[in-house]
């Protein structure tokens, strides 16, 4: 498989292509960018040197669209919209990486981003990009709308548990803690070295835009649920760990069974034994899902972690990708 | 007044040592420790070169006593109970950073901290060393409990809103977020930078030791409850984030007026404008405590900040000697 | 006496208020600002909520002039030459924390800024801020030139050996590593975290434009000498650490003690004791300069460290300031 | 090949098992450890849950020679000298990690880390594995001495320059900064995350015991160098950068052709484009070297990079012991 990266400069891009390297059956065959047109991508992102010299091309789909089977779009959330339709058009295989797929209709998505959707016949057939509870969707699916990376850490552990009725849905709190990468490269006050070290502190408390998401989704689950998201910023580079609040009348052997049934045979889904929480250095660089249980009466606690960029982005959507192509869903991937 | 620190080489010792050496009524008389006697301070703290080069003196308590007026006891629980007895007995005013007298009864500590408790009578007249609270039991009080860091991050936002009634008392959680130096100065896997740097995670879930404590003193506003409380390490010296979420059917701009009646004259205690959000940089090498208020519908969240050594221990405890010595309770503190 | 801060928005501006609150005798009267004017200072550095609330004023000088007494520039190079000509004009007293007076002539800054110098006339009366060095001339200056960081670290321990002649000049490298504060507040690639975390690298190697500044002042002690000097990015918010090399035939009883004799009677300059490393924590928020001498057959490694905004910049002002004054350099300092 | 790791636990082991999970030859055979037999090797390292799940052995060599048919050697000096022997008396290759082999004389070794050297027979045979200068020697050797971190990222850049006479031998100054992996796992002081977060400083000036292996190697270049080596901690977990001063009479263009030349068509050394100087953040997981240049008169600074564990330990360890095996040496690296 060809393989384009529209908006490749980006941290989701870089990762993507760290992913792709080493892929056995995808092949970067254009990585493109508005800004760095011209530019080797390892002078974007030295680590590549002598490893990805590829010139960075223009955002020319028409040209780009000669050259690939399919596409990964990193572009922000609204430019999705029309790449996407363009590249499905030519018959290619899209995964985007922005919001612009992830929310079910034109309505949420407006109410949600605050800007018109220009594409809304395209959300009948977008799925969303996690392999483990849309599988099946995805084998026939030609556009698949990645989770954004809060949703991931949040959505996995409870989906399965709401599904099966084990968890109270009326108050289940996730307290959300991402590294710096998951603000974006463009240097800002928020992601300024010295606003971060020694630093710790919330934001877009009870108003981020992945709090929609996770109820979206999580309602598949059978139930409307009213999750209160909070995310931080933690002072490293990548993981997400998020500390997950419910109650539950069921005992924790039987919870944590549950888990390993939904999630039985699927490689990157780690139930840990209990006693140990979910830390993110131990998913840093993997496309793993830590999940940790614990519980006291009717308390209960589930930590979860993950690389915001890897299982949180590019490798959940490569993972997507494969599943998209008819390869088995670990193909490339730790 | 003559100081004495017990136990004077920890992470609480030398922040306090800190703070002292600029006091303008406390004057550092005594700095005692069992294992580097005879060293001088500054050998052990290099930061204090030509500040405080003191010789450390042995626990040696009888000639501490004759030294000193009030002392600081910054020694682990079990050892704090001899030595609280001790200097009261010679009339000296004692303030105990350890666990020993913070729980006001002796089944309740020996139920939490799984050792007998060899000094019961004391519990009577123990005051819990939070002045915005307990301020006025402080003024006439010899023995002083001061609280623990995480505990002083969940109580102070919660206590005025549970005495007047405006919050469900249900479910309460808190999330926390301590910098390392709250794990102590003893060198562990824990501590152990590559264990710490770019990870994240949780640990004593639902069996942390400052959870009784926190249900204990907030009991005291009015209501039981049973605060969901889970401690994160996060890569940082200093700080305790703490993110609470509660439901209330008050609006945010009574349970801010709530807050700032309360804590009224109280120049330690800054509650934010809406919109942001409590961060520990804001208040390092501070005695500040901020609090932030966010409200959607009925669910409440609540973010506070502290520097773990300063308002969570070593400045909480001389702002409660100065209230116990007559003092503003300000006098030589930020 | 009333003083201005001219520019007090960024990192050196904030460090100045952080002292000046606690100065006994120089109290804020102004604080200006181009870009913020209007915004309450604890807005922008939230540290100081209900600590210095003060609007910040528009740069203009006239108004400023009438309220003070003697102002700190804290403006880019370029912007202080009229700002130090005007208020010196109306018989303030001006430390001009940029470069624009350090190099001593119009043609070494013009060659080293290439930038034309507006203020030729100013640079007779000129002094370099460094106290322990050029407190005597400091004392009837009106203008002081307040030097670089990185020059601070470098300067300090080579100027009394180049004096007495003790070190070689001909081979001498300086290797500095400096925290982020010191790339200044503005965000940037260069001070994004994820481009500083877990990284480390050198910057403007045999290009930086305080390398002049150091051979021009060394330049004082007698003798012309060629420093080789590479600055580094540490992944650390304030500190600079400079290990410096050089040959030497003297023996480094005899060189430390050349250093306390020069250095006698100066509080802020410590030789630590042989065996010990200057280490940038042991002098975090402190004027101190801690230097360390190591030494093998003819070579020499000194080791230094200071704190970048306090001795490498406002610090350093407040300490001229002081002697311009008549004060104890001392006063309002650790 | 099946592979046995004696010393598994600690982090070259650590990084070795990494490598090899992924190597197309060489297959794990054994792990062992001292303390830590009978554990899973992903207890340990929970990174590896799920993948690396095998029992950890006991040291018992006999045992451990059945199952392999090479061994990389993971502990302390003095202890691999009886284990190269045994093993290598066994008809096994070994790659050996600790300093034992690598100072090619039991005379050196012993004034350099004052203990006596069991195995001195085995010096005549011992080949430095630094596969890009010994590589030739490398190819029939039965054991390598893989090299310390701090060396390779010094003796890379200089010995080709060295070789050929382009540089002055008579003041060579090495500057370098290291992670704290380097520092080994277990607990200390000196990796209190405490003591290391917001500090830097230089540690064993003049006296580190990799000075005299730097020398000693650069040696083999042609002519005797003695060079001024301090290490420094740099609050990061990964990554060495070595600022390194030379004189030299020789164009930047000839200097860098030099080096060039020497490492032509091998992959994992990379010279920078003039203008760029070497980032730990840009080698970070990889084996690679990148060295840059700068040069102004006949100062010369050279900056280099490298992951102190992989092309730093274990991944040098692994391109060795490709090379003994009769692989390419790039085989299951990046």
């Amino acid at each position: 498989m060809r393989i384009g990266i529209i908006g490749a400069t980006g941290f989701t891009g870089f990762e993507l292509v760290k992913i792709l390297v080493k892929h056995p059956e995808f092949k970067i065959a254009a990585l493109t960018s508005t800004s760095l047109a011209g530019t080797p991508y390892s002078a974007v992102y030295p680590q590549l040197r002598g490893i990805v010299d590829n010139l960075i091309e223009s955002d020319d789909y028409d040209k780009c669209a000669e050259k690939v089977d399919a596409v990964f779009l990193c572009l922000p959330h609204t430019a999705s919209q029309e790449a996407a339709a363009f590249f499905l058009s030519k018959g290619k295989k899209v995964a985007d990486l922005s919001a612009d797929f992830r929310l079910g209709s034109k309505e949420l998505y407006e109410f949600v981003y605050k800007v018109p959707h220009k594409k809304e016949e395209l959300f009948a057939e977008a799925v969303y990009g996690m392999p483990e509870i849309f599988g099946e969707q995805l084998k026939t699916a030609r556009l698949a709308a990645i989770p954004g990376c809060y949703p991931t850490s949040v959505i996995m552990p409870l989906f399965p548990l709401l599904k099966e009725g084990l968890i109270d849905g009326d108050f289940i709190v996730a307290d959300s803690k991402s590294g710096i990468t998951g603000a974006g490269k463009t240097p800002s006050e928020k992601t300024h070295f010295c606003n971060v070290q020694e630093n710790f502190q919330a934001y877009g408390v009870l108003s981020h835009r992945h709090n929609p998401e996770i109820n979206y989704i999580l309602g598949k689950a059978g139930k409307h649920v009213d999750v209160i998201f909070t995310p931080h910023l933690a002072p490293i580079n990548k993981g997400i760990e998020s500390t997950i609040y419910a109650r539950s009348h069921t005992d924790i052997f039987q919870l944590a069974e549950c888990l390993k049934t939904f999630y039985k045979g699927r490689r990157f889904v780690r139930i840990l034994d209990f006693g140990n929480a979910a830390a993110t250095a131990n998913v840093r660089d993997t496309n793993f899902i830590d999940i940790a249980l614990f519980k006291k009466a009717d308390k209960l606690v589930i930590t979860s972690a993950i690389d915001n960029l890897v299982k949180g982005a590019s490798g959940a959507a490569v993972q997507t990708m494969n599943i998209m192509c008819g390869l088995d869903e670990t193909t490339g991937l730790i």
